[in-house]
This record gives structure tokens, sequence and C-alpha cells, in this order.
């Protein structure tokens, strides 16, 4: 399976081979957010997936797709939190060692989630570059299989199967909108989506804190760039000056990127903790804070992928607080 | 259908007609709840439902039974809450008149949630038995078909729906806890359960600031209680001293009655947040709360069936804060 070569048969092969580990997340429909953007908005709930976000796709199919050989010998990632969650949870199910690297700028309430979920971890550099470096040293020094987290065919298949399951639900979606960091989702939501329907709309929806991908879709290759402290942690990171796949792809089948601020990303949250009574992480509440302040023109039928509920308590506290006295 | 003689059948009926209102509601399993309770333990997520609690069910299930004349001439109800925004609900869908009465007991949150439904909401009296009374009264003066909250066959059958999806997702269960307040829920749920299995051990939880039921099974006939404040209000409310169908099907089908504290359903609450990111309600909590406290035994396998998620903020952040700080 090459990256150029990525068909719908891809995802299906993924969405067969993990259908054992990931049961099919639910989709709701929002009255509340339907109200305020004058169209049905339905919420994809990837936070409630095993390991709490949609990473668990793509790391379920690379990770059941290495060799016997590779699986004897482990695997090592590096990882804003929730695909290092990702990875111990099927390294755990599976019976795989898995080395978990992360930077020191991973937020407590991550850290203590990937110790929970029984991963080996490494807290390494000030950034995600550091913590990557830090993985391939490894697969150099010990025969670790580095599981890149979106950029490579299997994990942009994994995270294609939302796709499928949201033409199983709603075959007459028009308007996909979603978090966009690494692009792996988008890769794999563009081929999944506009393969089957060109005329469907792929929104990427990126914080203003560190917008790699946008940035380097605006300078038309891969750019490093600075980042800042946001809601969105999940956001964060870059995409590798050497990116391969999910530049190429999401420039391919994105139709809008745009910049999220801090009080959007905290709406969405607030939202869905008013509503429908959820703790959602910033980088999942990108497409419910879209469409709270108009952002976005909602289609005839709305999906919007919430991504992950991996926050810390007291940034739950605070939105609740500020919400109230709102 | 009497209530003498409702059967399994009656539950595939109920099922089969609100299918279209009523998705399957998600069952996940716990791994933190599983560890502290040392045995697989699957919570069964009725807080997702459309209404945001089980008591849909009940309520499409007796709705979608009515006649063409019945229907026309509208329908009314009394409630703690969940079951008059489940009775609105169905009543929007469904382009029937519906008027709701509550007593001045139910809290803020549940009554906005009502009018937000678009009820037409009629506030009267200090307790439950005085907005029954009212209900009955424009039952005989407006003609409208009053909406029993549990003690009606249609209402039983479309809880016991619940049991038939977790045959559907764990054919092996063989312990359910819930909350137990007029006694649908868990007459509904004795006959789908106990009908296929009979070695399946129902468990009734109700709160020690008003148990109608538990104390009306002590005294072996329905009795009046005097009720106080609780984290579980939803659980509040008499039985009815002319009960006809739930009183009898409790005392058949129910293995264990417990009273929980209110500390108990707080726990409950606190690990939903903390562990699995949802807000739900204290009624909701209880069969977490019995198991953190080690109230109940496990079997070997578990299912908690999480009713609802209608609760104030300020309750959630207290509780968010006192979990803090323990």
């Amino acid at each position: 399976m090459a990256g150029e070569t990525l068909a719908l048969k891809d995802i299906w092969l993924a969405k067969n081979r993990i259908a054992q580990y990931v049961p099919k997340s639910p989709l709701i429909y929002s009255p509340a957010l339907s109200k305020i953007a004058d169209a049905p908005v339905h919420l994809k709930l990837e936070n409630m997936n095993p390991s709490g976000s949609f990473k668990i796709r793509g790391a379920a199919n690379k990770i059941l797709s290495l060799s016997d050989a590779e699986k004897r010998k482990g695997i090592t990632t590096f990882s804003t939190g929730n695909f290092g969650v990702s990875v111990a949870y099927m390294a755990k199910k599976l019976g795989i060692q898995a080395k978990i690297c992360i930077s020191n700028r991973v937020p407590g309430g991550k850290v203590e989630a990937l110790q929970n979920s029984g991963a080996d971890v490494e807290i390494y550099g000030e950034s995600q570059d550091e913590a990557e470096a830090r993985s391939y040293e490894l697969e150099k020094r010990d025969g670790l299989t580095v599981i890149h987290p979106f950029d490579d065919p299997h994990i942009i298949a994994g995270q294609g199967t939302i796709g499928l399951e949201l033409f199983e639900d709603l075959p007459e979606v028009d308007t996909v909108l979603g978090g966009l960091s690494g692009g792996g989702l988008h890769s794999g939501l563009g081929i999944a989506l506009k393969e089957t329907n060109p005329d469907i709309r792929l929104i990427g929806l990126s914080t203003r804190q560190g917008a790699a991908m946008y940035e380097s879709i605006q300078a038309g290759k891969p750019i490093q760039i600075d980042e800042n402290d946001t809601l969105a942690d999940s956001l964060l990171g870059g995409i590798g000056l050497q990116n391969q796949y999910t530049f190429t792809l999401v420039q391919k089948y994105v139709n809008e990127l745009l910049l999220m601020d801090e009080q959007e990303f905290a709406d969405g949250m607030a939202f869905m903790l008013d509503k429908h009574k959820m703790i959602i992480e910033g980088a999942a509440a990108s497409g419910i804070g879209a469409l709270l302040h108009e952002k976005v023109k909602p289609g005839s039928q709305v999906a919007a992928i919430v991504t992950g509920c991996s926050v810390d308590t007291d940034v739950i506290l605070k939105i609740m607080q500020e919400n109230k006295n709102a």
C-alpha cells in the first residue's frame, strides 16, 4: 500500500481489520446546534472510543498490519497524547512492548493517561520534534518500529474509517468539519468521503497558536512554525519537513482551511458540556465552535467530528465557571 | 395487553414500535470500574438517548400505541422531569399537544429542559402527588389522556427494551444494576432479562431520602413515605397506593433492593466525570456508586444502567470541586 495509491479499498480493509477492537462510534443529532446553525448538525462521537479519541483507528490499523517479527521487537511513537494512548492501548491488548516518547509540553492529564494505559513513557525534549527524534534513536538502537502518528498510509486508512461510518448513518452528509493538525484524519476522511461523493465539503480547523498544516498549505510546501499554548493542544505539532503523504492529501481533498481562536474552542467545549453533558478536549470542540461562531457556512447535512476527550479537570472547571458567569 | 399477561413478546413489540425514534444506546466497557469491582463492568448509556434518559423508551411505546382520537385530544403527564421531557419530545415529534404537570420540588434545570423541549408546563403543588392529581383533573375536564410515568403496561414494556439490547451486546450478562423509583424500569427489565435467563441477578437501588418502592416491598403493600432533597431527585416520588403493575412486578423480579446514601451518588457522578468524561445525574450514578462502595457483590459480567443526564451545572461544579479537594 503506497500513499499515492491509497484508495477507498484500503479504508475498507482497515475497517475490517480494526472491527474487533474499535466499535462503531455513535453519531448523534444535536437539536441545539442545529437550531443555531439553521441546518441539521450531527456529532460523530469519537470521544466515546475505547482510548478516548479517533486515534485508536489508525493505531489499530497500523499495529495489526505489522509482521510477527516487528511485533516481537516492540514499537515506539511520539505524540501530543491521544495517539500515544491509543498505541499503548492497542499494544497492551496485543501483548506488544511500546515506548511512548513525548515532550515536556504535553499537559499533566495526558501524561497520567498514558501511564495509566500501561505505556512505558519517556518525557524527552521541549517539542514534538525532539520527542520524534528520540523515537528514531530507539529504532536505530533497539530495533523498535516507529509508529508515525499521521504520515503513514495505514494510519491514514484507519482514520478514514470514520468516513465509512458516516455514510452508514448519514449518507446524505454534505459538510464535514474537524480539527486539522498533522492531517492524518483529513487525509483519511478525504479519501473515504470525496472518492464516494466529490461534492462533500471537507473543512479543516487548526489552532491559530500553531497551525503547521495551514501555514504549509499557504506556503505550498511543508514548513516549520512556532507554537504557543492553546486549549486545542492536540492540534499542535509539526507536519514534518519530509512529509510524504498528508500534505499532498490535505492539499487535494480539504476544501477549506480555517484558523480557530481560543474563545471558539472554549465555547465549543462549554456547549458540549451544557447541551450534551459530555467533557471534550479543545481540539474536539473545533467543529462546534466554528458553527457557533458562524465561521463556516453549514451545508444541508453537517457532521462535526468530535475527536477526543483528553482534557485536565482544571481546564473544564475554568470553562464551566466562565460559562456560568457569562 | 394487561399487566398480568405482560410477556417477552410485548417487549419485542415495543422495540419494533419505538425503533424509528429511539436508536440503540451504547454499551461501553469500563476498565477503571472493572478494576475496582474486580469483575467486568459495562455501562448502558441511556444518558445518550434523544431525550437524555431511558424514559423515552416507555413514553414512545405508550404514545405510539394511542388511538388517533386520543392523539387528537392531547395528552398530559406528571413527572420529576425526565419522563416529562420524554413525553414532550415524543409529542413534538408526532404533533400531539402535551401538558406536563410538575411540582415545585423539581430542580430549575429540569423545568428549563421541559420548557426547551417545547412542552406546555404547569407547576402545581408541593409534591409529585399533587402534580398527579392535576393531570387527572385535566383528563376529566379537557379529555386529555393521562400518560402514567411508570404504572402502565406500555411504559413497562418500553423500558424493558433495554434488556433486549443488553442481550444483543452482552448475552453473558449476569448482574444488572439500576436506580429504582416507581419501578417501571425494573418491571420491564425483570420481564426482558429474567424470562430469558432466570439466573440473572437484578438489583434495585433507591435513595434513602425517599424510597417508596423499597419501603412498600418491606411493608408487603404500597405505602406512602416522606421525601427529602437528594442528589438522586429522579428517584423520588410515590408508587401510588393503588399501584396496579410495578409493585407486583418488582416483588416478583428484583433480587436485591438497596438504599443508597448521598455520598454514593456523588462518588458515582465524580467517577463518570473523571473516567468517562460524561455528566450524569445522581440517579444514573447509582449502579456505579454501589460498585465503588462495594454495596453489591459483582457477578461475572455486570451491567449498570446509566439512566440519564438531567442535572444542574451548579451540582456538577460542586461535585468536581469536592472531588478535586478529596
